[in-house]
Formats: structure tokens, C-alpha cells, sequence
């Protein structure tokens, strides 16, 4: 599924369903990081205008999915507030080389990838979910998260070749399975 | 005008005309940097729950009209591209307090400031231009300036009383005035 490889362990889905509220809001955070990394990636390559509307768009759709999760938090009667990330994002970003144009390349397949697992874990709460609000909720993001994925893999190919994303595709993927193999010490969106 | 204390110099609007192509640029990287503040400020007060959704609402606006200004940028044959920003911000919001929540409440303001500055000059870039479609496209931007001006301001107000905003408009709409008094080495939209 997306490119992934490997699926969501066992333990996953029972601990998100029991702590929904950390779930939702760790979400909002996630859509708000997302929203962030494509603002600073339009200034990083404000040289490259061809990125320009592609990443703008996407920071204006993380932030209407911000929006949105902040809505349903409160909605169930809670509040949006800090809380502790889980270690997911900064272990896989530990793929991306320095030097540019790789830079640019690596960040754009941990984006693509960042998206292909919340898409894959938004499926199992969809399906899961017995709150039908959440569970519509979930089920219109994943196609989303899905769109983001490619989106994320043809900016890299703007770029380089497509062989060579695949090439880092293929690296990274790798990654990232063994970056969420592990359970986290809290249950979050990644974990 | 929108609590402004000066009106833009004569020798301003001229230049402008002359420079649309620079002016242009400019104002992108403002709508850029405009959505780049809202972002910061909604990580920097994410323990502020209700300012969480008018911020990113803003931030979602200043991103479209970011795209906006960058395709028009490109129909017109030129290209988005890295420019030297005026002084403007950086000498306005030398003004900001730095203790909480005087920090807040500056920095609201000035950036109410900085949305009726462009607004004064919008409005005088529509009733200039002979190109429609650039015309246009300010006529209906000032709109949305005029709004986010107020916006700003009802914000600093969730944190401090009515007056106690309205004594920092009246410091910091001197300290505008005299910011944008001298004309700047570069055209651009706020010098």
C-alpha cells in the first residue's frame, strides 16, 4: 500500500481506539507540522518557482485539515494543547542527505512517506472507529493523505529522474518500517 | 484610514507604477511572509487554544493570495524570485515589548499596521493602474487588508482590554508613521 513496507503491528490499532483523544490531538499537531514543513520548504527553495503554488497548496490543505481536527477536539468537549510528538518524524528525516540536490530529493520521499502511513493507520480508524463522526472524518482524509503521497514523489522527480526517486523510494522505504517497528513510549498517530 | 497617521508620500506612488514588475514580486514575498507570521504565531501560542483557527484561517488566506500574485507574476512572462525585502517589518516591529502578553499584543498590532499600510497602498496602486487586470486584482485585496487589519486588532484584544490595545495603536501608529516616512533605497510595496 503506497509504497510501504510493512503494515501497521498488531498492537497499534487497540491503544489508538482506546486513547481517541490523544489520537485527535496528536493529528491536529501532525496537520499543523505538515502546514509547517510546506511553508519552509517555500522559503528553502524560493529559487525553484515551479514549487512554489504545489507546496502552498499543500500548507493550505494541512491547515483546513488543522482547522478541522481543532473543531472536532473541541467539539468533544476538549482543547487543543501542546503534547510530546512522537519520535517518528525526526528518526526518518535522519534519511535525508545534505547536499542539495539530494536534500531536496530525501525530504520530498519522507513527506511521501510521512503521508503513506498516516493514509495506511487513517484506514485502520476509519474502519475500526465506532464513533461515526470520526470514522467519517477519518475516511474523507486518507484519500488526502493518499494524493499528498504522489504529489510528494512527483515534486521529487522534478528534480531528478523518476529512476532515481524510485532508487531512494526503495532506501527509504526501508526506513521507515524499521523507524515505526517499534512501539513509542506513547501512543500517538505514529507510534 | 485604518488607524494609519500618515498618508504615503507623493514620491511613492510613481515609483511604484513604474516598477509594477518589482512591485509585484515584492508583494508576494510579503503575502509569503504574511503567512509565514500567522504559522510562527500559531506555534508560538499553541497553548492559546482560540486563536488557533483565526490564525490558520489567516495564514490560509495569505497563501492564496500568495498563489495569486505568483501566477499573475508568470502570465505576465516574468518569474517568482528571491528579492531584497524593505526595512519596513523588521524597523516596525522593533516596537514589539518583549514580556508576555505585551509581546502578544504588540505584535498584533503591528502586524494590524502592516495589513492597513498595504491596504493604503493597494488603494492607491487600483485607482492608478491602467492595467485591468492588475487594477483589479488590488481593488480586491484592499478588501481583504482592511479586514485582516481588524482581525489583528480583535485579536490583540482576547489577551488585554480595549483600551489597553487602543494605547498601543496610538504609540505604534507613530512609530509607523515615522518608519515608513523616508523612502527606502528599493521600491518595493512598503518602502
Amino acid at each position: 500500500m503506497l509504497r510501504l513496507k510493512s503494515q501497521t503491528r498488531d498492537d497499534w490499532l487497540p491503544g489508538a481506539l482506546e486513547n481517541m483523544d490523544v489520537i485527535l490531538l496528536d493529528h491536529a499537531h501532525c496537520e499543523k507540522k505538515a502546514a509547517s514543513t510546506a511553508m519552509n520548504l517555500i522559503f528553502r527553495y524560493q529559487y525553484r518557482p515551479e514549487l512554489m503554488i504545489p507546496l502552498s497548496e499543500l500548507a493550505r490543505e494541512e491547515l483546513r485539515h488543522f482547522e478541522m481536527v481543532v473543531r472536532l477536539i473541541e467539539q468533544r468537549g476538549d482543547t487543543f494543547r501542546k503534547l510530546q510528538p512522537s519520535t517518528y518524524g525526526g528518526e526518518l528525516y535522519k534519511a535525508v542527505r545534505t547536499a542539495e540536490p539530494h536534500r531536496f530529493v530525501d525530504t520530498m520521499v519522507c513527506c511521501a512517506f510521512i503521508e503513506a502511513r498516516s493514509c495506511e493507520r487513517m484506514k485502520l480508524l476509519a474502519e475500526s472507529l465506532e464513533d461515526r463522526v470520526l470514522a467519517q472524518m477519518y475516511a474523507g482524509l486518507l484519500a488526502s493523505e493518499a494524493r499528498h503521497h504522489q504529489t510528494y514523489l512527483d515534486l521529487a522527480a522534478t528534480q531528478v529522474s523518476r529512476d532515481e526517486v524510485h532508487e531512494r523510494v526503495a532506501v527509504i522505504a526501508e526506513h521507515e518500517a524499521n523507524v515505526i517497528a517499534s512501539p513509542g513510549a506513547v501512543v500517538r498517530l505514529h507510534s
